[in-house]
């Protein structure tokens, strides 16, 4: 792997912005076709990691599955080396979100010479597939997860207050639980008393430990409506936030030809005369 | 069953716009008498699969409840001949929605006569039974129902992005959690702990496989308060554009010449390409 | 018990007015303090009721408990009986809400006398607790009480359509799931599956019906993110309406003294000047 | 303790106001340096009380843990002697929210000489770990707190309504279950199907308590949709005040002459007793 030294705006050598082109653009035909079979390769190797987690297919098909994986393991390393050749700032790529998913997609393979079951890390390629995005060129796709994001990150820090009233309080329930119910009810430490918390409070409720006694059972059905009761909450909290980067939709343009202002920030031509914006 | 090959407007034989007004439309006396025997037919036929389904039941009235099977089958068979010899496009009707169901409702029966078990699949008549907000004449229901669907349909991509991100998650988080527990906790492959970890993060919570080591509790906590969390997201969602909707804004209409959805409701040109609405 | 022949609007004779001031009305000492001791008896009612369906307390106090249920009864109907007389319109009294629940409150000792067991149906006396909002002059609390019942009225439509689809649909994924595990799951009949669609579709989740089969499982992942997404609705619906109900307290009246607008429906003083709106 | 009788607002003695400034406040560095390292304390006193509740961790590092507990005891109670001493009103203090957590943070230690056990009671000192968000400064954290705690405040008579309504609901449903299921289905008391019913209809759902009989089924799934239906309206309610509070509608002020509160940020005089705010 070379590294480039220089990190200009200025041309470069032909084959590197074609390879460029190619690996990370989706415009012509040759980028669109090798996104479309890096993604193929991606759901195909995921789905083989996958299969060969099961028992039965790991019995009858063990050995192809491992030729499989080490035949995605070489290819994905080949390409990352191409990424890594072919981009004028390696480093920014290598540290960037899908430069570290493109590296972890590979690395467990080698591990596994090492560790043996890291392999399964590999699904972590999962994540890669998320690059479909740019591919089918989904540009309203990619603006609705802007705004989902956009919502997301403005509700962080009430989302911050709320998950930590939520742990400080299942702490102390937990504890009380705990107290209430004692080792013979499944409750047999603090740790587990407050998973007991989080399994009830979230209203996903296994069963695996429940509560025995009358004081127990009051208690868990307290907690169960207040979590029945608080997940309106963060709901309450990403709608408010959504309705804003919705709202958010409508520019502020005016029409040139017919003066209608309102319209949505995503339009090209205005609704009502139909003119260009 | 004749297919007509004339696809006009023009007026047409009378006996058959007077089969099509009993038949598809409820506004003369005929056509609501029809429509609603028809349903309550559905009706019977439907409860009629479901009781046969429960043994006690089936060995007491097994041989009523076929010869029933037989006689709603024949005159389903018979409505739908009636449906596609009374329609001017009887092509258009037979790949609609309800023309799709009308026949996946007697096929079954016939299919049953060489794949026993098969008539179960009998229960798909209950979707016909959708027709009923048509013969109730409950425009306000259609509305209301049209209002929902509009909400659902703006929100569609968002929505996309959203289960996207879920099931990759889903795919990562089964993946560790199969190889932190492992299998003697019922982890026995990936497939299997992404099934826990989607009964775990839409807070269903079977307990059919929960996890044992404190290690995979932890994790298990997370995904918890993770989906206990994210449930706030298609809320937020839907409730939005269910905002939007309901405020009259979004038009169910889509541009004939470039196929975009969502305009306003007080939208006269296409926002993205300036054709006409 | 007698009825009253006449309905009309006219002074009555004085001890009647008298006895519907202290019965139904709150407004004087009298008929508050008859307010606070029916509750109370009511509550206690209901507990002795709760209570005695506990097999160790009923062993020990079960005939005292018997004897309180018969003094709340004949207290009850003596009661029902005061209120039928002191009323100008006895059959609009027995007919309404309250007027019902008053009955059914005491029917069951008596019916209990024929059909053993039939007592515990005395908790439906936790309704006439009910009354309590309207004791504490909440006026308050009964407002917000009419504007959640009001989004729920307006809401009705939309949740019926809802309602509808989500009935549908568990029966047709009840009854695939019936043809996919088949009886060796526990899915022994179409009703006992659509109880498990139900089960799961509202993420309630208690596993004492799941599926086994790798097929029967994925059917059930979507029928989970089918749930876990479509609670949306409902929540969108409702907050709309809220909305549009919250919306609705800010009233259209101008302060006379400052001339300032936007005051909520419940203001007595202008919130800028202060003067008597 | 000494308790201090002026409590004038005048300047004290230095040793006082430096030392309150150096407890009570985060502004300079040894204000700062103290509650980093009280903050760090109570987390690891949090940790110690929760791993000896684990029985490995116990016997392994139980004597440890007894002096850490004791140590920690020690420190908080000099802290405490420390805060009174240095408040110019120490009652008030006392009886503040953080006074009584302060407290409750120590007694249970000593208290655990006496009654064995309760000093698992401790884990309430993760409630005094809420002061990291004045500590970090975190002014934005705490804007973000109160909305939300001012959602709550004006939406506390709507969530009262439906905890009321909520409670009858189960309180009738599981009498009808007890009625219906019976002791040989797990339904051994009324309390016990009252539990269940909020099981249910918080579908937390765990399993352990489920009906058996066809008719208990299908109460069952009422419970269910309702549960799935109702969670809408706590929701609701809390996105219309959130929605509000985020306008900046909503002022935390209550009306100092009648104690209303729920006044529109704008408002000068109480809208309901007309009195200057």
């Amino acid at each position: 792997m070379r590294h480039e030294p220089n990190g200009l705006q200025a041309p470069d050598r032909p084959w590197r912005s074609r390879l460029h082109e190619v690996i990370f653009e989706a415009d012509t035909f040759a980028g669109k076709a090798f996104d479309l079979i890096l993604i193929l390769s991606i759901a195909l190797s995921v789905l083989a990691v996958v299969l060969d987690s099961v028992a039965s297919v790991h019995a009858r098909w063990g050995d192809e599955l491992l030729i499989a994986e080490w035949a995605f393991t070489v290819l994905f390393s080949i390409e990352y080396a191409l990424r890594i050749v072919s981009v004028r700032k390696p480093f920014r790529y290598v540290w960037s979100f899908f430069g570290m998913v493109d590296l972890l997609a590979i690395l467990p393979t080698y591990i596994s010479l090492v560790v043996p079951g890291s392999q399964y890390l590999l699904v972590i390629r999962v994540l890669r597939v998320l690059r479909i995005f740019r591919v089918l060129k989904l540009a309203n796709y990619l603006n609705e997860a802007r705004q989902l994001t956009a919502a997301m990150r403005s509700s962080r820090r009430k989302i911050t207050v709320f998950l930590f009233t939520v742990l400080t309080l299942v702490v102390v329930l937990g504890s009380l639980m705990y107290m209430i119910e004692g080792e013979e009810s499944g409750f047999t430490s603090i740790p587990q008393s407050v998973y007991w918390a989080i399994v009830t409070l979230t209203t996903v409720g296994y069963g695996d430990i429940s509560p025995i006694t009358p004081l127990g059972k009051a208690l868990a059905a307290v907690v169960m409506i207040l979590g029945y009761g608080i997940i309106a909450v963060p709901t309450g909290i990403v709608t408010v936030e959504l309705s804003r980067a919705s709202a958010g939709r409508i520019s502020t343009q005016a029409c040139e030809s017919c003066g209608a202002e309102g319209h949505d920030s995503d339009a090209a031509y205005c609704k009502h005369c139909g003119a260009r914006l």
